[in-house]
């Protein structure tokens, strides 16, 4: 495998320097808050706060999710690491107004644990703090085991609709009930053609076969339902979605859903199309609507090869957060 | 150099089911018109139109610029190809409503061609089409040979400026004025580390050797200013920088500008930031203040690496017109 050509300084910096860039990039709307968090700099005062984040090296998620009526910050950790607690606390301390902070982020160990400690040391502070885990995976584990679901792509239509809430919300148990409701009406699936490379040591993430890809690979390379030969787009699109029709959530005939296609990093938008074409003819066979496509590399693991599909049911309450206008380097959308 | 597994159908067909797609994306918002446009679906009695276009494979440009306060229609070409004649003058008509139509397209001697026969024909049918050639790589040719120039990452810049005129404006001509401001004040440069393949024949579209890059190469690999050694981001931005300022537009202290941060395809977001953060820091020194910043991959020629930089410098009029929101599946803004 020919090395990667990377445009970075010291591959060690990566982390620190992306979110650099990143708060630059937002041109005032954000700031840096101590060694690794993005912060909204008109955060109301009396709002309920929304705080997303992870590890690095999967731009523009996490920490481009902090806009307009999405997150009010991120807390970052290093390339594919969690934040340690104390980044959480400086960005729950940089957040918060008063009325509590909820934190939204994928299903990872490590993310799961200093999270939860970074929330108590928040709790030490006098910060309420609410925890909703993203994990839409539906290859990771059985529907019976939830919490053993990986987060992936789902997390960014989960994101808008709780950023969305956030902005409308007077409590965080409201702001909790709604996110829970858009994270249980979200399941998403994806398959990996090829690695990408870790910003500091130039090797893959993980290794494929040259006529093999992985089925419900998670993004980092993670099993998932196994490997199979690469198939055309027409195949392929329909397997994944029925994986995700095997599942506990029912979409019926009528449903209302916003759809999700995302390219893991180097996978073209050509083919991101070439998919939605026959997903739009998969679900219009079943009587779905669409109400919504999003597409593109949004939630990516470096020059990763691979897409997946989400899908988020929609009910009425859900539409109206949708149909809200919101603003960020990862995701843009006009009022509808 | 490993195979790129590709999600398509028949290699074929990619043009073809892209376009299906991507009308799919828009949700009712755009419709197929023959076999190669897209064109809105809700374009006013009277407004001055706007067709873009070119060969398809750079996902999302061109065809992706359709949208809400950008392009009226695409005209789409086969993978890197440019649009034929009768593709060109059915765009033409799906988007005329009676005042005139302008085209705005990458300056490529096969768009020309194609572009101007299409315009032709539109005479016969009594529409009145106008031209404005994009030629924002600074790189392609010296700045008293402008025609030689070729369009790179710069149209996306252009082509928002152009849609909100387009959407604004009682005359073609307004139009032509305006679009051409926005064009002459655009600069772009690129960098190239390696290839993207085409889609029929799985074949890179150009080569490089392991350890150099191509300064200021063309999207398609064209000749640029020369091939070099791979270097860091923090020195890399400032020598791209340095093309665009020694162009014959001044880029003085106090100046305003649009900057965009374009991937080739594969270059990830992460590295984007990591040279958006170097590039600020330059612009900043020289005084020169950043409006509004785009980064991602919108320009793209399929998994190639390598990114580029434009500079659009605003003023009043133009600043307006880069403040009004736009939507589409490329590229969009919320009002400023």
């Amino acid at each position: 495998m020919p090395k990667i050509k990377k445009i970075i300084n010291n591959p060690n910096d990566c982390a620190a320097e992306l979110l650099d860039g990143l708060v630059e990039a937002y041109d005032g709307e954000c700031k840096k808050v101590g060694r690794g968090c993005i912060v909204k700099t008109n955060i109301p005062d009396g709002k309920v706060a929304l705080l997303v984040g992870g590890g690095s090296g999967h731009e523009p998620v996490y920490h481009g999710l902090v806009g307009h009526n999405l997150a009010d910050g991120a807390a970052c950790g290093d390339i594919f690491a969690a934040p340690p607690p104390d980044i959480v606390l400086e960005g729950t301390q940089a957040v918060s107004r008063g009325k509590g902070v909820l934190y939204l982020y994928g299903n990872y160990a490590g993310d799961v644990m200093n999270f939860d400690m970074g929330a108590e040391l928040a709790a030490e502070e006098g910060i309420e703090v609410k925890t909703v885990l993203i994990w839409d995976d539906v290859a990771s584990a059985p529907p019976d085991r939830k919490h053993d679901r990986r987060g992936i792509a789902g997390l960014v239509p989960i994101v808008k609709l709780a950023g969305a809430a956030a902005a409308s919300v007077d409590s965080l148990d409201e702001l909790v009930r709604i996110t829970t409701k858009a994270r249980d009406n979200t399941r998403s699936v994806g398959v990996s053609m090829a690695p990408g490379s870790i910003p500091a040591t130039g090797l893959p993430t993980f290794e494929l076969g040259e006529d093999e890809i992985g089925l419900g690979m998670g993004i980092h390379g993670e099993k998932g339902v196994g490997l199979i030969p690469l198939g055309t787009a027409n195949d392929l699109a329909p397997k994944l979605l029925d994986l995700i029709f095997g599942d506990d959530l029912a979409f019926n005939a009528g449903d209302e859903v916003v759809l999700f296609v995302n390219s893991l990093g180097s996978t073209t938008m050509m083919e991101l199309l070439i998919v939605n074409r026959r997903v739009k003819q998969v679900l219009a066979d079943k009587g779905i609507r669409v109400h919504d496509t999003v597409l593109g590399p949004l939630v990516t693991c470096q020059e990763m090869a691979g897409f997946s599909l989400s899908l988020t049911k929609l009910d009425h309450e859900l539409k109206e957060f949708w149909d809200m206008p919101c603003g960020s380097v990862c995701y843009t959308k006009l009022q509808s």
